[in-house]
Order: structure tokens, then C-alpha cells, then sequence
């Protein structure tokens, strides 16, 4: 290769970094308005992530496009390959998390006339907590920190334990009241939704991981037991009128 | 290239091709016993779907380790990198359905002390459709047949339209019996689930078309209307004793 070749395709891994970063910033973006816009019961800012996530949708497709051309021109190897299929991978993941932060704007849309305040506050303190791991493992990719990545694959455990603690309590709300049923159960897919993109964020953290030092992180990441049986709390007695 | 590594190249796309169908396979049994385990609350059926996840897993990564050699030493170019790539894909989406087959099985053992038969007739009914369509795109894929691809990717809508009627049936039974509300919850995440093994068969579909023609699918795909407020049934009058 040349020394122009060789600059530009440094550019060029540069530019598909730029777009994963972009990416990142717009998914990040998606997430806390959806989490808002369950909190606050608010339907234009959910309208807002509705309709956004065609951007980043697109964005990924530029992406993968991109990064075609470039295996099929460059022919990358060592670092250079491993950059160039992380890219396609975090932007998979990120494509994803838009995904979940508009299934939770759709259903901030969908409990929005059923005010159960009391429902949403543990919601809005779980998206906040997904929040910052999404930011933290996206600026470990900008910044080449292997530290904040194990951080926040680490850190996964917790929100794990949040989604399994709300399950339970929306659960209670549910028993306690039949009107909250349904909303309860878009709030259940909320959390889930918010619980899985935190696992998309210990995703991009694998891939750091190994971008960064060609291993991979195992698979032995500290995982909270997954709700079960002995975790549905019982109804109260409902066969005899209250 | 001399035609002794051509050759030798087509052959670990051969081989490539051979674990994505060797995994597909692995994950269609997945999807069935995870069904069968909850229509039948078979525990060991259960247990086994749970414990064989690890085999899709490791499937999964060494089909790419095997991509990334196969990009370093071979640098493909035109199909065999579009093949190269889409195996990459697959294996990720199959690696996922596993994942959320696995999860299924999980929850069969949960509500194995409920016994709320009616309410996974239903589910049972939507499992089966799920299978046929993993089924059947991954015998497009076998054979390359794009008909049979384009096909999975139309009747995706179908499943949707069973899952929501699914999502207000469980609630239904939610609101009438609130035992049923945490094996109900349960349900509806497997339902969700289900749907979700629906969506990553599109996905294939897609990857598919790709392969095949070079060309994106579209993004068009018919879509039901997503579950929304006004799919939520009436809860019976709860507030007054009955």
C-alpha cells in the first residue's frame, strides 16, 4: 500500500468510528426521552422518539454499507478487521436499543390515560440507571478506556436486580387492582425492554473488549438469577369478596 | 489465487454454510421442545432446551472466529463476502433464538405449579407457527430458494396478529382470576418472545435476499398495528364486591 492508500483508509476507519459515535449519541438520546415520556406521561416527546428512530435505522444501513465496501476494497487485517466488524456489530446493537427505546415511547403513548404515577417512578429510576451505562460504555468506545467497559459489564448485575425487583412490585399493583393490569403489563415490557438494553450495552462492552485487545471478556459476567416462580408474589385473596 | 486455494476456499464456505445450518437445526429444536415444555409443563423437556443453549453459544463463536479468519487470510470479495458477512448475521439471529427459546423453557418450569391449561392453548397454537416459520427459512437458506425466504418475510404478520390477540386474551384471564396474574405475566413474556423468534426469522429472510441478489429486502414488510391502549380489554368492575 502507499502512504495515501494507507491514510485513507485510516480516514476511512475514522469515519466509520464517527458513525458508530453518532449513533451512539442518537440511541442515548432515544432512551432518556422515552424514559421522560413515561415518567412525564409525555406524547410528544414519545412521538418524537417514534418518528426519530428512522435516523437511526438509516445510520445503520450507511454503516453496513460502508464497512462492505471497505472489506471488499481494503481488505483489512489484524486491528484494522477487528475494527471493521465491531463497527458492524455495535452498530447492530444500537440499532437494537433504538428499537426498545421506541417500544417504550409506543407504550408511554398507550398508559398515557391511566396515570399510575405510583408505577412509573421505579421505571424512571431502572431508565435512568440503563441511562448512564449506555453513556458510559459509549464514551469507552470514543475514548479507548478498557476500565469503563468492564464497568459497565459489571455493572449489569444491577439493573438485572432492578428489573427483578419492579417485575414483583408491578406484579403487586396488578394483584391489588385489576385496572392496573393492563397498564401494568405494558409497564412489564417496559422494564424488560429497558432490562434488554442494558444487555445490549454489556454487548458493545464485549466488543470493546475485544477490539481493544483482541480477547474475548468470557462469558462469566456476574448475572442476577432471573425472576422465577418463588419471585410471583401471591394475590391477595381475591375468591371471597373483599 | 491458484485453483488449489480456490478450491480450498470454497470449501470453508462449505463448511461455513454447514454450521449455520448445523446451528439452525439446533435452534428450530430449541424453539419446539421450549413449546412443548410449556404446553405440557415438562420440566426435564424444560431443563434440557436450557442446558443445550450453551452448544448454539459455542457454535455461535466459532462460526466467527471462523469469518474472521476466513477475512484475514482469504479477503473475499463479491459473494463469497456477501456470503462471509451474512453468516455472520445468521449466526448472531440464531444465537438469539436460542437465547429466547432458552428463556421460554425457563419460564415453563415457573409456571409449572400454576396449571393454567387454557391459557397456554394459545400460546402453544403460536409456538407451532414460530416453528414453521424458522423452518421454513432456514430450508430457503439450505437450498436458496428466495420464494420460500420472501414467504417467511410476508406471513411475519400472521404472528404478530396472533400475539396480539394473545397479549389481550392473558389479560383477560388476568382481570378475571388475579392468580392468574403472575403465571399470566409470565405468559405474556413468553408470547412476546415467541414473536420476537418471528422477527429474527424475518431477519434471516432478509439476510437471505441479500445473499442471493445483492439487494435489500425493503423495509416495507407488512406489520399488524402493535398491541396498543386500546387493546387493553376492560378490566370486569372490580370495586364493588362481586
Amino acid at each position: 500500500m502507499t502512504e495515501h492508500t494507507v491514510r485513507a483508509f485510516t480516514e476511512e476507519l475514522e469515519a466509520l468510528s464517527a458513525d458508530i459515535a453518532r449513533m451512539g449519541g442518537l440511541a442515548e438520546q432515544a432512551l432518556t426521552d422515552a424514559v421522560t415520556a413515561i415518567a412525564r406521561r409525555d406524547a410528544s416527546i414519545a412521538k418524537t422518539v417514534i418518528e426519530g428512530d428512522i435516523k437511526i435505522d438509516d445510520l445503520q444501513r450507511e454503516i453496513e454499507r460502508k464497512i462492505m465496501r471497505l472489506l471488499a476494497l481494503r481488505q483489512p487485517m489484524g486491528r484494522d478487521l477487528r475494527q471493521t466488524v465491531a463497527a458492524l456489530k455495535l452498530a447492530a446493537d444500537l440499532e437494537r436499543i433504538g428499537d426498545l427505546a421506541k417500544n417504550v415511547a409506543k407504550r408511554a403513548l398507550t398508559i398515557q390515560e391511566f396515570d399510575p404515577i405510583a408505577l412509573t417512578k421505579s421505571v424512571e429510576r431502572m431508565g435512568k440507571l440503563a441511562a448512564v451505562q449506555l453513556k458510559q460504555v459509549l464514551d469507552a468506545f470514543v475514548t479507548h478506556e478498557l476500565a469503563g467497559a468492564i464497568d459497565v459489564w459489571k455493572n449489569d448485575e444491577e439493573l438485572d436486580e432492578h428489573y427483578n425487583s419492579l417485575f414483583r412490585e408491578l406484579l403487586t399493583y396488578m394483584m391489588e387492582d385489576p385496572r392496573m393490569i393492563g397498564p401494568g403489563a405494558h409497564l412489564l415490557f417496559v422494564a424488560k425492554n429497558i432490562e434488554r438494553i442494558g444487555d445490549h450495552c454489556t454487548n458493545i462492552a464485549e466488543v470493546i473488549h475485544y477490539l481493544e485487545t483482541g480477547e474475548d471478556l468470557g462469558s462469566d459476567r456476574p448475572k442476577a438469577v432471573e425472576t422465577s416462580a418463588s419471585q410471583i408474589p401471591s394475590p391477595p385473596a381475591m375468591d371471597t369478596p373483599k
